[in-house]
């Protein structure tokens, strides 16, 4: 397959899913809206998901793990639940095949119906607060806060690699607490967690804020939400954290022992992010030449190509690329060798190029001989000469700027484009023209926002956290409205 | 709930059944033969786990992710594993549910019901070879060398919590090779890696050896396995390494251009290991207390128990524990501070017994005093007083000794029985009064294996690797045989 993409400003949505693809991160697969993580692409999902869980048992979570099944019946107890879930589902009815009598291979065997259908899990608020009813009697059972890592299924229509998949992989925290204001603490706390995650280790840039009503998590008294915003100037939601007030916990009857004897039903946050994430950090840092993985997650930081020149030099070559190599290590770098003999390094240049590998070196004998390498960074495409000595220092120094760079760049480009409306001339103009953010008055009403939607396909992302508060009127209505809030067209 | 256990000598099966729920390893759920894994056999799953995946990375193995959902034609596509597996299988028919038009909460849409019907993977090989098609065109692009961690189902009538569950977890790799001899060479890698996992960090003895044809996985040309026995004298396969010819790539059509330029069908091997081992290290080493961790995979090594006289001494006793926490960390020792105030050291003291925690420390105000701490070791239920000064390093020493005696004690019960039978008689009797593992002369035919297991319900667990050779005579049918085999009952 060549390694050509189709650019940016041509098609961008043709653009993501040939890098997809052609960078190794994921796949098609034979089963409808199901993708195959490929080594590369699974390699950087281990790499956000350790630190991710680090951050989580570091903020006192622990990990298990619930069953992938639900009973159809549980998805009713929620009301607005069961409107907001239960309608794309897997459904398992059967639970054996048989040898088709026919001949003609096997055949779901019809005597094997279950009494009650099973769903797989879309999410497990369901399975997890009937067990918590369990493990709940009293305020010294509280709080618990578990985390489980997962894959789930939401049956899509048209999916996308990583956007959206039928079957994705993804955390969700459950937590469970003794008090209103200790379990909206909670969602406030996991979704700082989330932002320092995205903005420190994806470098991705997110604005923090809350979903209206129409937006919110189904069977949530609170969404809160991490939205970036993609190169395309669309935005995409990076993590949300719920406060689900005591909803679940009254659809499961979860009651407990308070400190004054009192029975009270529990209070119940959930928080969840996917790898979905890793269509956001392809949106927004790749360019026309491949990904571009930002240092503190790539699956590999350094890539050393040898330009050999007879069979002489390779020796010699290599000797010096295992010195770099073990200097590399021992700072905690991680280091690609490709001396395989099958490609040439204009070939290898490309390759790393389009899977985004941080910092390449490539050396040959007369490199050796005057104690430098030649190293490209992928962000900038920037190449200079590295004197041998304190190499490795010089490197980590060198992934550490291009993590900042990356987020800096980022920014500047999310900050140009967020952008004032105050009339819906104007509001429509700059959602065709240049798309971004725009922030605008909106009246407050879900009739309004469904409106905007319907006519501009924009929604509103979130009210920031922390909002100006300005009087102003409505970009739609005319009417009175108190703040501006973000409106996008998103992923 | 009481801590107290059925003992092993009074109910095995209780004793095991009764100690999963209590110790906090795991519990059942809502959906039947689903179990939910709590966050104390999470901790232990992951260390495991993360033990296991830096082997499989040290051996060249990487991490990948294929769907859930394998579609029913696949199964059918090698024969000999679509008789093994294609029949106890959670089947997804239908995509959607809706309300229930006479009100009663939500039921299965029938207008969305799958052209083709999807199982939930009870193992990968279809999905995974089907997707190798499409990776696998030159001997260049061999050896792939991929695992999976996931999830699986296998519909189960009976299940018992860890040893047989519908859901599980587990990982399976999947390699695919340009020889023969080379996927043979694999599969052999993969049983030692398996063995040492087991051995050195589980402390669990393990026989290595070959399935018969009765017992192979279904479409393997040869099984390798593993063989612990537990306390009870029953056997436990702890894990099996495949080697399946040229089987699935055949089934999938998955050819390569060799380096004659010919195209061949690839070579396969498939290896699994699954939490099914936790009931193995419960059953091995726990004794009527509770659990007994080894301490190289416990979630928790250490756990101090503070023994406070009146309020004045906590600060003090505190401040001691915080610096014992301190150097014990230092050594990379997980360590647990219990100085909750709800419950009474010897509330804790049983607790932790329970939950198998290597090594526990007692100290109180007079031990301050005189320097010391009382170490208690879970594996032997020994005391001793240990000097502070040394101690982190003293405590090191004494996991060390603790996984190490652990080990040693189930190799001696495991050799203990292992027995010589050469009549019927004697192999029936043995096995009713033993039990163990008895090595007896078979005459090599599937309708003899077949019969033992139907009158004693002993099956053949393995021929072990260098088994050594001598002639005999079939103890069922007095035919000839040239080697002793392994029979037991098992899980």
């Amino acid at each position: 397959m060549s390694k050509e993409l189709t650019s940016r400003a041509e098609d961008y949505s043709k653009w993501y899913n040939e890098l997809v693809i052609k960078s190794g991160l994921a796949d098609h697969s034979a089963v409808k809206g199901c993708m195959v993580i490929k080594p590369y692409g699974f390699a950087l999902w281990e790499n956000m998901r350790d630190q991710l869980d680090r951050m989580f048992k570091d903020t006192g979570h622990v990990n298990a793990y619930f069953p992938l099944f639900i009973p159809k019946s549980f998805l009713s107890k929620e009301a607005a639940h069961v409107e907001g879930f239960a309608k794309e589902c897997a459904v398992v009815t059967h639970y054996r095949l048989k040898n088709d009598p026919g001949g003609k291979g096997i055949i779901v065997d019809p005597d094997a119906k279950l009494e009650e259908e099973l769903i797989v899990r879309p999410t497990s608020e369901t399975i997890i607060w009937s067990t918590y009813k369990d493990w709940i009697q009293s305020y010294r059972d509280l709080p618990l806060l578990i985390n489980q890592w997962a894959n789930v299924v939401r049956w899509e229509m048209r999916t996308r690699l990583f956007l959206r998949t039928t079957e994705f992989l993804w955390q969700e925290g459950h937590t469970a607490h003794a008090t209103r204001e200790e379990a909206v603490e909670e969602s406030e706390k996991m979704l700082k967690v989330y932002a320092e995650f995205v903005e420190n280790y994806m470098a991705v840039p997110v604005i923090k804020g809350v979903k209206t009503a129409n937006e919110r998590f189904a069977g949530a008294v609170e969404t809160y939400c991490i939205e970036a915003m993609m190169q395309d100037g669309k935005a995409l939601q990076a993590g949300t954290s719920h406060f689900l007030g005591q909803n679940f916990a009254k659809a499961f009857e979860v009651q407990f022992l308070n400190k004054e004897n009192k029975q009270e039903y529990v209070w119940a946050t959930s928080w969840g992010m996917t790898t979905r994430l890793i269509g956001a950090l392809i949106m927004v840092h790749s360019d026309d030449q491949g990904l571009i993985m930002p240092p503190k997650i790539a699956p590999v930081q350094v890539v050393i190509v040898p330009i050999y020149k007879g069979d002489e030099s390779k020796p010699v070559i290599d000797a010096k690329a295992n010195e770099i190599i073990a200097e590399l290590k021992a700072l905690g770098i991680s280091v690609k060798y490709d001396n395989s003999d099958n490609s040439r390094p204009g070939w290898k240049f490309a390759e790393y190029e389009l899977k985004g590998m941080p910092v390449r070196i490539a050396m040959g004998l007369r490199d050796i001989e005057n104690k430098v390498v030649e190293v490209a960074r992928r962000d900038t495409k920037e190449k200079q000469s590295m004197n041998m000595d304190g190499l490795a220092g010089n490197i980590k120094k060198l992934l550490e700027d291009i993590q900042q760079n990356m987020y800096n760049k980022a920014l500047a480009f999310r900050d140009e484009n967020i952008r004032k409306a105050d009339t819906w001339d104007e509001f429509v103009k700059m959602l065709d023209d240049k798309g971004g953010f725009i922030a605008a008055h909106w009246d407050g009403t879900p009739e309004t926002e469904e409106k905007i939607k319907e006519e501009t396909k924009a929604t509103i992302r979130c009210v920031p956290l922390n909002n100006q508060q300005e009087a102003g009127k409505c970009i739609l209505t005319g009417k009175p409205s108190t703040q501006r809030v973000l409106f996008a067209r998103a992923y």
